[in-house]
């Protein structure tokens, strides 16, 4: 073999370097790692990226890092945010999103291997799987960052975070707010996680759901250790009209025994064009998303429904995680 | 908090500029939206990007872009195609193009809320979706521009382009050129909308299709008010000597209810190296692939077999389409 | 329509060049291509490739390609290793991974076809499809470079070179050393492979396995006739005091007729924390992965444990093959 010439001239590369952030290297796997400190920055990381997004639509700041994308049951809306969100920061991804037959998993093999597999070709790993407990185990293998895009009836971290910061940029505050939620709150993994996070702030909470789908105990036990101005009702016309925050959820159909029952109980969950007349001048109207009835098409118009800008939030949430987890923010 | 340095120095990003093309925010649903002058603007922009993947392969025209590729029914070759074209010009893709499962789909998520969902995250929107009046209604609902990739009887646009760019491209002009249409004239959306885009030319169309497939009473009575010279046939030796395109697609067998009547005329309709001897010395043949027998494989080596070169000519399209309705060229 | 103003100034982007690496341009489908020389060059560019992503894990290498990844059965692990390489390298992927209904498939296009097509979207192809034979065929057809991930029982050449890259790079040297190839050595493309490529080197090959899945005659053969010192054996514990590789396979359940055999085997083949006790302190374990049980997980802390190792082998071994192939190293 004759000499080789190099591929690289490594002095003119200058080597990677890591902020001292605190987030550097941490998994995300739940809501409970962050305190209003670790809130607050990933807030601000946030706002950056919304005006760099704004300004100029990418940058470089993650350019040469590749972020795997593992998703065991499909999720577009969130597998497309983390792929948006790690694009716009300049690195790449690799897409295992559709949440079909993956072969080695098919052959038997244990998502402690394939977690340890992914972390030899990717900086950081997106974990997305049907089990409770799923992500903190990937973590426990890897020594990349896991963060945990939902693990079924578990958690979904970055949710409940670009759910409190939609809260704070479009009312300009957390504290004082008065928040219902609505909807399913005894399935919603995302209202309980939200739920979570608020008992950092001084707000009051009403819980509107029907008697079979009420707040479970744990979750409405921590509100009130909490010492927080909670209550719980059946209807959403208890709340109308003093509430800063409508946050709403899917009541599904198919949790009733009875459908009648669901076509007699609806009417008091599902919000219209005429329900917002009640509502302050003020005010928001969110939910994760998807929707199937419960926010009326003639709400979408109204400035006050905010699920869409929440959806962008979430890219500018996810981008200012991945951003600080990789020591680059 | 301590104070944050900032992640960026926005004095030193310039702010993202769009051309004034006409086109930029423009969605692509129909061919009807491109008259002459927009047809030569797309197709200057498209040598030019030929000749750019041609000496360089790609560039960050479109760099800080994000698209989304939305694919409810798989289809490998235009969402490849649309995909290396947001590439090559340095942007990012959000691929969903399985064509399986999306779970917000399954959880009753409308299109409309899906559209307004990815606008969220990307700067455009590709759309493929089984059923006709998809790619306008997602337009409707979308602020970023929509461009469909075919709603299944409907419209399937930038092939229209990319076939009449090819016929120019490789014949130098298309006023005066005898186009034939070749196989199954009723069902293929390419030759309806392909034969939109020509008659704004004084073009000669044959359409050549047994008499199940012939082309619809709409579209041929849309050629003879246009006044062009047209004439239908069923044979392809009618056409074969004096044809500067033979534009070729498949005639489905299990269009015909009796097999032995798809045996009788299938080689009136298929082109083989003995036909091709009877053509003229400069011409095409075309086919917006795949083909499955109605051009022989030993037709290939023809300097006059087109469709691979017709293949590679999408993506220059797409990548004009993209960079002009993104406002960057 | 108004003159243009030029979307590109040529003046200033510089042509592509290539190297006269006697890669550029190659197809990848076997490991017979390679002697001592082609390997020693790809394993010291895959070595300027890791130092390249520990210092600053990507570069702008192939900036401008793209590389289309048609994996026409899903394999998590290969497609997720050829798109991080590819990606580290600057370049772009169209990603067709999950190896589920492509729709020109299922309209019954031909391999042939398909690889033509993507060639036109793409500088180079990866593919794995089920049946041996398609990536030469595949190669034969297209004009860009293919590289075989896997032809069904055929072979996966660019895993045999990162086997045998790991074991250069873990022990120093290839020469004189003892490698026991383990498990399932008759259905176990790698292991073949790898017996391929180690007849190019003075190296002492053991194979362990039970009696019905021995080595192929046809393997065996090549490496009697090649004058390597080799004996087969159904006990590990005949290698293990005294391998410097133990080279470990899946001994699959389902190729036992009788389950009770495979329980009255399987110690002799499953490599334990005990076992490894025995063995000396410089060697090596490797796999190809997934495991399903062969190697405990009580292994995996032992420094001597290498397969993850040699996961990350893999994508510096395809980043070096596709920098070569497309003229860049």
């Amino acid at each position: 073999m004759t000499e080789l010439k190099p591929l690289f001239n490594f002095d003119q590369l200058p080597a990677k370097t890591t902020n001292s952030n605190g987030l550097t290297g941490m998994d995300v796997i739940s809501v409970d790692q962050f305190d209003p400190d670790k809130l607050a920055y990933i807030f601000a990381r946030a706002r950056e990226m919304r005006e760099m997004v704004r300004r100029v639509g990418g940058t470089d700041l993650l350019k040469g890092y590749v972020l795997a994308c593992l998703f065991y049951e499909p999720s577009t809306r969130t597998s497309s945010s983390f792929i948006a969100a790690m694009e716009r920061l300049g690195g790449s991804i690799i897409p295992i999103t559709q949440g079909v037959k993956f072969s080695s998993v098919s052959k038997g093999e244990t998502l402690a291997d394939t977690v340890r597999t992914l972390e030899q070709y990717a900086d950081a790993v997106v974990l997305r799987h049907p089990e409770i407990g799923s992500a903190k185990l990937a973590a426990d293998y890897a020594s990349v960052p896991v963060l945990n895009a939902g693990d079924g009836p578990g958690e979904h971290p970055t949710q409940a975070l670009l759910d409190l910061f939609t809260i704070r940029e479009e009312l300009g505050q957390i504290e004082g707010l008065k928040i219902a939620m609505i909807g399913d709150l005894k399935n919603g993994r995302t209202v309980q996680s939200l739920t979570k996070l608020l008992l950092h702030f001084d707000v009051s909470l009403r819980f509107v759901s029907p008697e079979i789908l009420r707040l479970p105990l744990k979750t409405m036990n921590q509100v009130i250790d909490a010492g927080i101005d909670a209550r719980e009702t059946h209807d959403v016309a208890d709340v109308i009209d003093n509430a800063d925050v409508l946050y709403v959820t899917r009541v599904q159909k198919e949790r009733f025994a009875d459908l009648a029952q669901y076509e007699q109980v609806k009417d008091y969950y599902e919000i219209t064009a005429d329900l917002m007349a009640k509502a302050k001048e003020k005010m928001i109207v969110m939910h994760p998303l998807p929707r199937v009835g419960e926010i009326h098409y003639n709400v979408d118009a109204d400035p006050r429904a905010a699920y869409f800008r929440q959806v962008q939030n979430g890219m500018f949430i996810r981008m200012a995680l991945l951003a600080a987890v990789l020591g680059q923010a």
